[in-house]
């Protein structure tokens, strides 16, 4: 048998841990105990996570636990954490890569303090220049990749083309079976139109493309993200997560507008008994925790980063990419990537 | 009795122009007509626009048609529609501030050929370096401004105190009740985050809002924009467009796809019997076309931009916003606000 995928889990990060962590490996473990290729080394407080493990019924032979002394709370910076975090259940989760205990890790902690010490302790890919961010986002066909979320809030044309090549690779990784497609963010389609820095790194993706490892389709406006025809969506870190920000804040505006109008009167709420299943169907669809996670990319190893806020559903999810990210070969399609970057 | 408030139209910019043009004064007109206090100069094609204001039946006494003999095309770059369009209808509307016939103007026409003509005719006020795009977003409380919407791409600190002023100017003109409450868009709500720039301009903005212009709420990310908190949103022209276009398409992403959930099958059709008119209202609220306008500020007049495929009530609402700025005393209200920089 094949070498088994090894999730490394931060198992006292984020709101209501360890529970909703163990909770998540449950849910993982039921949906994939046909497979029987993968394992979890957990690390957190054993008092607190080993009963929770027997409780879930989840069995011994799929996890280890590894204690930990201390938690990096969400008030840290990530200044003071380099060096007070050396016991916490945060810096060995992603140590025990090093020692390729662990493909990958999970974490639902403070983020600056992880994106911080991932880097510090699994450094950066040699060709890498800065590591970035990449979310998943939903749109009409399918998933949409989007980086840098916000690990870089200045970047240079090199940047944003390593970006677009480990995007590509990612979305390799996820979807095996479909061709990355990247997209330069920019405020219109024309090419005469955005920064000096995007312009040069339209022409570069231009004649990167060429190699083969994703299609470029140009630039692409906000309003286009949905529409799925692009799939990896390239920018800096600072216009990714403000629209990343700026589209959940109206996603949220607008289903909190949805609700306040379908219970305002005794009609509308009778209406809910027949539209049930209708919105509970497009509630299911849009549910964020299906796309909870986000991917440090660009170190010696992938590091994912839950919402602190998720709950065990959210969490599941995000073991069940980091799953799919280590079956899909991240890392070597990354290198692969980058190969193409320094012969062009 | 006071100077009307005379409205330039430029009648042929748009979509099924010049009908949606004149049918959206007729709304107006309908809307205000025991007021008395409004006039429009309209610039366009005379063959076309005098048939249709007899056939929406607009008194002659509200308006007077200078004939033009052309029209700015979409296709058109600011470039070469410096030296082409001046006998065009939107050149002509904005060249009538100039000679004090018009106190702004309205156009649903090329938005670069716009911007750019406008700059070139009305000047930038004394004291601004930049002017700016701004545009409004509605919010759970009412409504924000948000600029700069794409009129610069890139910014540096003084221009975004001027946009603060600016934005806050416009916000008095339109709600004289309220207080504006400016925030600076970022990607964390700590000091320390964000740009070189940006960190600069709070410390600015921290100390020009003693002046009284505006309650300065520091920094906002995007998904905390419809709250309400804030009522001016600052950021440079690249952010500001991208945070727009991508929450548009959030937001019709999010309706598209409740549309389908709601009629995919018998029942939840027939749940749209009883729900009907509580998602009109929930529709109505949201409707663009109530939002329609951005107002371009910092020059010797306002301009206000219509969207282009907006249709006459889309256009109505622009026709209402241009009304409401001249009658808030928008000129004045920013060269007040100005003076306050200056002092400082």
């Amino acid at each position: 048998m094949d070498k088994k995928i090894c999730i490394a889990i931060d198992a006292m990060g984020g709101e209501n841990s360890p529970n909703k962590n163990i909770e998540g490996i449950k849910f993982f473990y039921n949906k994939n105990k046909d497979r029987d290729d993968f394992f979890f080394n957990i690390f957190g407080d054993e008092n607190k996570v080993a009963p929770l493990l027997k409780h879930y019924k989840i069995p011994e032979k799929y996890f280890k636990i590894f204690h930990t002394s201390s938690v990096v709370s969400d008030e840290e910076t990530p200044l003071t954490a380099v060096k007070t975090s050396k016991n916490s259940s945060m810096w060995n989760s992603v140590f025990s890569q090093t020692k390729s205990e662990s493909d990958i890790s999970l974490s639902a902690g403070n983020t600056g303090v992880l994106l911080v010490i991932s880097r510090m302790i699994l450094k950066t890919i040699s060709g890498v220049s800065k590591p970035a961010l990449a979310g998943l986002w939903p749109n009409n066909i399918g998933m949409n990749i989007v980086l840098d979320l916000g690990a870089n809030i200045e970047c240079d044309e090199n940047n944003l083309v390593e970006f677009s090549e480990m995007g590509s690779a990612l979305y390799k990784s996820l979807y095996p079976n479909d061709t990355p497609k990247v997209a330069l963010l920019n405020i219109g389609s024309e090419e005469i139109k955005g920064t000096e820095i995007i312009k040069k790194t339209f022409n570069k993706l231009k004649e990167i493309s060429k190699t083969g490892d994703f299609i470029f389709n140009g630039y692409i406006e906000g309003n286009k993200i949905p529409e799925g025809e692009s799939n990896v969506i390239v920018t800096d870190g600072f216009t990714g997560n403000v629209a990343l920000k700026t589209a959940e804040g109206t996603a949220k505006f607008i289903t909190d507008n949805l609700k306040k109008s379908l219970s305002e009167n005794i009609i509308s709420k009778f209406s809910l008994v027949f539209s049930y299943f209708s919105l509970k169907k497009f509630k299911s669809r849009l549910d964020p925790r299906k796309f909870n996670g986000a991917i440090f990319l660009g170190l010696n190893g992938p590091v994912v980063k839950s919402h602190g806020s998720t709950d065990s559903i959210g969490f599941y999810h995000s073991i069940d990419l980091c799953y799919k990210i280590v079956k899909g070969n991240l890392m070597s399609q990354i290198k692969e990537n980058l190969n193409h970057l320094d012969e062009n």
